[in-house]
């Protein structure tokens, strides 16, 4: 599989995902301005890499993508939600996201915080949706896992670290990937727990959804930070330089440019090896997926 | 069971659910100045209406407190959540609750949201839990009907469309009901029905605690905007008259305060015929709470 064949494998597992999240708020009575500022961060492009690692996990794994479809969904609504609110002016008070006004630009701060909300509580209830085609004791560890990496200890709880150690001088690397194992880390690590859970992987299978997620996590965030220095400002549709602007601390400046590059590749490298067991065209997806994520320019 | 009777007795539960909640964030590695906002807000009292409900509901229909206990905590977790991100200052921007400094007034805007958004994600963490002692499938509809009522289509839309009323003049008594209904009363209706739900009611069982429920939400936010008139400020523990203040649109305002009354009466009537079927202590108590909503004072 080249770079071309797994981009195009990628996209239309992203486009699947795309249908189902545009589906998935409508045939429920939403008041429609509400609606209308959910769908707008949530709609219209993006990676979809939690939902795909959901998805590819649960197939690797034995069940079919379609059954795991809505949980898989889930992460998206939950991962754009924290998008809507880290933008807000209380927080990293950002104007863009992925080229257009952020959401509170576009709607206002009253509706920013409600549609972060809103797509915060919905994702739990497509989770559950998931029950029509899984066993439910499945489907409840896997939100429960859902819910701790989303939760006060995972993701959340990494936004509130971030902002401490905004202007804070001194921030340790330890600090720095405590911080980053929560703030993005624990949710991709949950995509992909939760996809072997779904289709009732053995702990070996968990452990190792768990490892590749965690590494493939921690990869992403470096280049992250990567990229806020050398990418890119149309392809990325951010501005870059804002890490530096905002003066936090990053990998790239506790470690420079080519150190990170190569912390970033030796975690590709461990997501690589807790795979060693696999095999077929799923496991390879998911190779190709982590090596991508270093190669990658937005 | 008389007035004094009814007061203990929902002061014994209220007890048993806030010691649940004092024990329920505690155990997670959640960063402390975020645990702090957290439980700033979610201890420390209030009547605890919502996982009372819950658990009554669950013990008229057979199941131990214990067993619903992590569930009808999770409710006030999602009603503290909302009170924090409600209070914001681009939402209602209220300076105190139940007497002290609202949260961002205590921890500042980027915290309140944060807990806020914590409080509303651990919730579901301990729908999760209820596992444990409940059959997974009746824990994972239980849980739908939560994320339902408390999502978009529910207390979330109802914010929204109250934040939309505000301000402007000739709101309805069907608009009013229908924002009360999902702003206030989808999570009690819930409240009810997840009790019914986890205790594995039959269908006329789940219909009479979602009818009871409904009717008691109603009834109590009409009490609500009654005492928002009426009420003794050092009582409440908010300033009364803030509803005029902000030019919003209130039961009183559109009815009278003699027919708003007689509407809460009536609600409660419709509360009480709902468990007309049922005998024993835990009907006889969920009767007399219904009574003691429009009896309140606070």
């Amino acid at each position: 599989m080249d770079a071309a064949a797994i981009k195009k494998e990628l996209a239309e597992r992203a486009a699947l995902v795309e249908a189902h999240l545009e589906g998935c708020l409508k045939e429920c009575d939403i008041p429609p301005g509400l609606l209308e500022a959910m769908e707008y961060s949530l709609l219209g492009g993006g990676k979809r890499l939690r939902p795909v690692l959901c998805l590819t996990f649960a197939e690797l794994f034995g069940l079919p993508a379609a059954a795991a479809m809505p949980f898989a969904a889930a992460f998206e609504l939950i991962h754009s939600y924290s998008l809507i609110h880290d933008d807000l002016p209380a927080m990293d008070d950002d104007d863009l996201r992925r080229g257009k006004p952020s959401n509170h630009k576009a709607y206002g701060e009253a509706y920013a915080i409600l549609a972060g909300d809103g797509l915060n509580t919905e994702a739990f209830r497509l989770c559950c949706e998931a029950g029509v085609h899984v066993p439910a004791g499945r489907v409840l560890e896997a939100t429960r896992l859902l819910a701790v990496a989303a939760g006060a200890a995972g993701m959340v709880g990494g936004q509130a670290l971030d902002m401490d150690f905004t202007d804070r001088p001194g921030v340790s690397l330890p600090e720095l990937q405590d911080m980053h194992a929560r703030k993005t880390g624990a949710l991709i690590r949950a995509a992909c727990e939760c996809g072997a859970v779904l289709a009732g992987a053995d702990a070996a299978g968990r452990t190792a959804a768990k490892t590749y997620g965690a590494a493939v996590g921690s990869a992403f965030q470096i280049v992250d930070d990567i990229l806020d220095i050398v990418g890119d400002e149309a392809t990325l549709g951010k501005p870059v330089g804002s890490d530096l602007e905002k003066n936090k601390t990053t990998y790239p400046s506790l470690l420079g440019l080519d150190a990170s590059r190569k912390l970033a590749e030796d975690r590709v490298d461990q997501a690589v090896a807790a795979l060693a067991a696999y095999t077929g065209p799923k496991a390879e997806l998911l190779v190709r997926l982590a090596r991508y994520i270093v190669e990658r320019v937005q």
